[in-house]
């Protein structure tokens, strides 16, 4: 069965393109509130679990040890843009733990944003630091130093720091992640395929701390306050996730991950939302976020006005003609 | 009905993103020889036939009238990487209609090459002939002066260049391109919408000039010989349809555009194709034009070793590790 087509990319009069998917939105006790498409197919949360694998990084007792504060901590769950005050924040959490960039395993990438890497390259070269995954781990690295291990190696899936990055998200998702389950993501560390229904439902958890243990809903609530008190630390200028937690605060928690994956919670509600684009489209992941929102989340009104162009983007070309939008399709209504 | 899933995206052990799209395969005379999806519902072809919009550069005298060799039809017929030598080429081309970039209506953009956008920010600043159209507009501009009308708004649909444009879709189509088939690309310049199999059948006679006039015909030829010779301006460094045309020469000639369309004639065989994945994806669209020409073309063992990297493309992360791949589905078997 085909999931049903979620978004539609219009130009002129016509629909060009077309975008299926799934969506779970699930509470803290697994109840599904909305389950579009198929929800038990698992699925690669990619950096949309970021949150959860930092969990590690408090538990761990490093945010303490290595006094981190909240914008090292959105910046341990963030794909951040590469702006200059990600990757100085980066090299900080870093430097407090005694460690420099040398130590990440990521890979280099230019920073995502067009305007920050044409800046860096009239002055200098991309590093490590600019990976959009530096933050979350230069948080690994930190969990390591703390828990007593050798930090080499943080990235593979026999370390310490990621066997308990796997007992965290098998806990958060209620799920057995086997190691068919595993893959190896876009910086090297492992990503583990789980159901839009348990990635949900773990969201829900992390946004109310219902299910937890003291220790884990602690964490948790420390790491969303530190998403939502400091958004743009979590992506970057004019980005999705910056935006729509500049506009709500810490009523919503929204993260993106690649191939079309978006997770999110709404603390209010009670509720965790997974999506998932069948074809990877991060554009059509978004609308989607925004019409969940818009649909289950009371607004004022400046807030649904400032959710408008989220809701339903306007395609513009290079001179600025509008050509196009996005628009949600009656699958979600 | 929705389309077939055509291309899969594989992660460790499992499929991670799908890609449904149509596709047809049609010789001169409209004659179908493979037709997968929905190859009637109209569909906006954007830069996948701006060979076919370069015609008019050819028919309206301006090749010769202003000595454009073959790697400045190449360019008209490109969406080029912004590199330097595609750069200084529609520079010449508009130097040789005694223009400069100024007349240029293609908006501005930074290079698509990502070597080419950091090299330049070292150095300069982005302008209108990095665009990766700058070289249709640069030939609808040189169309125009040799049509002895006034080249400004050559981009507007009522413009003589595009009415000519117009004709020329609709003759090569044998469609009727109404106004409601039509939209703004990306460059501003109009996109007419027409049915896969009537764009694949386009491309038969671009590619073996049956069912031509003579004149139209030798223009067709012209500029399939000048991509077909000079692929590095068609694309440019890497590109999907450059690396196509240099391993095949002139026995294939293919062309991307926006949103998931792929247009490309094997003339030998005669025949023409067309390809939209449904949801706009570039890199599901190139391996479904790979696995059409591996099906269609009689290769040596050189030509398919050379195409297997196309076929099947390897995804590897920012450390060089190897961490899915492409294929396409039995739906192309």
């Amino acid at each position: 069965m085909a999931n049903p087509v979620l978004v539609e990319v219009t130009r002129g009069g016509l629909v060009e393109s077309r975008h299926r998917g799934a969506l779970a939105v699930v509470d803290a006790d697994g109840k599904t509130v909305l389950a579009v498409g198929d929800v038990a197919r698992p699925v690669f949360p990619r950096s949309a679990v970021k949150a959860l694998q930092a969990l590690v990084l408090i538990e761990s007792g490093a945010a303490d040890r290595y006094a981190l504060d909240d914008k090292h901590l959105a910046l341990a769950c963030a794909s951040h843009s590469g702006e200059p005050a990600h990757v100085d924040g980066v090299a900080r959490m870093l430097a407090q733990a005694g460690l420099d960039a040398s130590a990440l395993c990521c890979g280099t990438h230019w920073p995502v944003s067009q305007p920050a890497a044409l800046a860096l390259a009239r002055t200098g070269a991309a590093s490590a630091l600019h990976n959009n995954c530096s933050g979350k781990h230069a948080g690994f690295l930190c969990a390591a130093c703390a828990m007593g291990v050798e930090h080499a190696g943080y990235w593979r899936p026999e370390h310490a720091v990621q066997r308990a990055v796997h007992a965290a998200l098998e806990d958060m998702t209620g799920t057995v992640l086997s190691p068919d389950r595993r893959a190896v993501d876009g910086c090297s560390v492992p990503t583990w395929a789980a159901p839009l229904q348990n990635l949900a439902r773990a969201l829900a958890k992390f946004g109310t701390g219902q299910g937890l243990g003291p220790e884990r809903g602690r964490a948790a609530a420390r790491l969303r306050l530190a998403c939502g008190q400091n958004p743009w630390y979590v992506a970057g200028s004019g980005r999705f996730c910056t935006e729509i937690m500049q506009l709500l605060g810490t009523r919503a928690y929204v993260k993106t991950g690649a191939e079309g994956v978006f997770c999110g919670a709404l603390p209010e509600l009670g509720l965790g939302i997974a999506v998932k684009c069948d074809d990877g489209a991060g554009r059509a992941a978004e609308a989607i976020i925004a019409a969940v929102i818009a649909r289950f989340l009371p607004l004022q009104d400046s807030e649904r006005s400032g959710l408008a162009h989220l809701l339903r983007p306007t395609l513009r070309n290079w001179n600025g003609i509008e050509v196009g939008a996005l628009r949600v399709t009656e699958a979600l209504a």
